[in-house]
């Protein structure tokens, strides 16, 4: 029999024990790649911008011919035409001459300034007056200035918003090499279950942690499967988790309330395979189990969907992340809290809140599941050495 | 000419005016409700639980038959049985008896408490001993504890999380009223422009505006389609925002940095409907032009990529909540500012922010688009009339 162990140490023994386990690659097409994550740092192969360009609408010019100029005594250039966006120009500016650029536009060669076209006038023959000097290189923004050849854009890890893809059409980054989605099954096990689309009898419930695991797998970026529901029966359970882990990465099993199914649970992820972890000193979360079957992880959560969820966002999706080379972790954000919470003793305690008004506001502990699941915004996590946490303190909420 | 708004001017206009284009609803299926926005408020059609439950392991007895009990002189009660998970028990307990009943079984007749198990010892001869008095209704969840019917368990626009279909699983809702997604054509529009898998030549640089603005929509729960590159020329883009009109509940264009062309988009929004907006106070985005066009939001945004974006986030987005019912607002975040940053007049700015171990780092304004782009986390506003934000100074950060 194992002992008890903390998250933490759950954490890092799942970690270590999968960490071989990282998906392999897959290439997507940019317009298909939000939100997924990205295998290999992304280098430029390219200066960005690729040539001289104006960074406002205005006159290339020689600077020397601006200097000292004033509006009482503007200088005055020849304007020799304009440069048309996205061509390069065909003339050169030398002494005495300037001519139109629009924001983005090539700088003709021979310029090395730009004048802003407030600063100017057009005189009644063409030519501009200038009114106000301008330095060399003011207004202009050089080939390479943001990014050069071998500059890293993106780094390995990143899970891609929709500004990182942006950068990437910048680039001409159109296929893009990232995780798999790790394929994940998800099964229930419970006498009392039925499916939510069916009217429970009497001592009857509807499954929730199926719904809510798979809806929380899409989020993290997996691509999970429902097995449905599993009846309590050892025989049953035993060929429903070995059928998922020879066809999935990872298999989540919810639930087994019934008397003695704890202890099946432990039989069967032990016949199957090597349990590593039974129990963590968790409040809610306590009865988790986890296996490694050939090399794969089996996680055994709680039957009751908020502590199957506290485990999921806790423990599985940290080792997803993992799995899925992401660097980041869950959403966290600091509130202060608008009610004391006591103290618990010996072991780490979720701690579920609604946000409002820029407060952490507890929900009670009776609650019972609906309102937990609907009310509740995020939690926090009491420490097992906490005094209690008081009214005003500031609490770090992991936010749904 | 109409002048130049403010960005709260703004989104007023566009809200007002739009006001009556939400979007009609649609049913889906629970398992593919994650992230799509309620259409309706979610009530309770029944009693959760739907029968009184024991919320711990243990023997459900009568109360009575324990007070005064203890470790010392324990109450012998006799047992008659088990309650099985997702039955209903055909005994009743009756004074000097009890039964076992599982966490989540339903309480049997005549049982008005629950004991733990940890508080009983099996004796030799089958029956409990109870070490620890139970008050009436200790460890049970009765009927409908959780909710009744006619309570509301998720109101109209929220985004559905996971949580929420867990709560939506145990309420049996398997088809869900939602928003419709609303079709928004995106156009880009340039001569410098190539798409993202074009080598661009010199002059030319890559279309960026149409991949970001693309992710975003889908981000913000829109179903976007890309119409490419339109040629500067007045009637190619006067058709092209024609037929996106026809077609689709919302049209984005951005760019058109040619000379002249900033005319061209307010005389073809013009022909084709109502200007409503030509030019907000805001650094950068000024040159955003909003219009009314048989009756739906045609938006033209900024070229340079990261004022579209800013634009998106401060306007587009805030309009797609109106229309689609949606309750929520951009994700926002306090964080201290590492470096002091000048400030501006007359108009609002918009400054990107990396975050850094807790921090807002500004990043520099000459930054080029690639390294605002993927160096940024979001950006805050620097109000119109601010004399300059101080290091250790808090600002609210808008999250990319």
């Amino acid at each position: 029999m194992l002992h008890v162990k903390s998250l933490d140490e759950s954490k890092m023994l799942l970690k270590k024990r999968f960490s071989e386990r990282c998906m392999s690659c897959e290439t997507v097409p940019l317009e298909k790649s939000i939100d997924r994550i990205l295998f290999a740092d992304i280098l430029s192969k390219e200066h960005v911008p690729g040539f001289d360009r104006s960074s406002v609408d205005g006159y290339a010019v020689m600077a020397s011919d601006t200097f000292g100029c004033s509006e009482s005594l503007p200088a005055l250039l020849k304007n020799i035409g304009a440069v048309e966006m996205g061509e390069i120009p065909a003339f050169t500016i030398t002494k005495g001459c300037c001519c139109y650029v629009p924001t983005g536009g090539a700088m003709p060669r021979g310029a090395d300034a730009m004048v802003m076209i407030e600063y100017t006038e057009t005189l009644p023959d063409g030519s501009i007056a200038v009114e106000k000097p301008s330095a060399p290189g003011a207004g202009i923004i050089y080939k390479g200035d943001d990014i050069k050849p071998g500059d890293i854009i993106l780094k390995a890890g990143k899970r891609l918003l929709p500004k990182d893809i942006g950068a990437l059409a910048a680039m001409g980054e159109t296929a893009l090499s990232v995780y798999k989605k790790p394929r994940i099954a998800v099964l229930s096990t419970g006498d009392e279950l039925v499916l939510p689309d069916q009217a429970p009898s009497m001592g009857q419930i509807r499954d929730v942690n199926q719904s809510l695991l798979l809806a929380a797998l899409v989020k993290t970026g997996a691509e999970p499967v429902g097995y449905g529901i599993i009846k309590d029966m050892k025989g049953k359970i035993k060929n429903a988790v070995a059928e998922a882990v020879d066809d999935y990465d990872m298999v989540l099993v919810s639930g087994g309330t019934s008397v003695g199914i704890k202890d099946v649970a432990e039989e069967v992820l032990g016949e199957l395979g090597e349990v590593l972890l039974h129990g963590i000193a968790l409040k809610p979360g306590k009865p988790t189990i986890a296996a490694d079957v050939h090399g794969k992880p089996v996680i055994w959560l709680p039957g009751h969907p908020a502590a199957a969820y506290f485990v999921y966002m806790l423990l599985v999706e940290p080792l997803l992340f993992g799995i899925l080379g992401c660097t980041e972790g869950p959403r966290k954000e600091s509130f202060t809290l608008m009610r004391t919470v006591p103290s618990n003793h010996g072991r780490e305690e979720c701690m579920p809140v609604s946000i409002s008004g820029g407060h952490a506001v507890p929900i009670p502990i009776k609650s019972g599941l609906i309102t937990t699941l609907s009310r509740a915004d995020g939690f926090f996590i009491i420490n097992r050495d906490s005094e209690g946490i008081k009214q005003g303190d500031r609490v770090n909420v992991i936010l749904f």
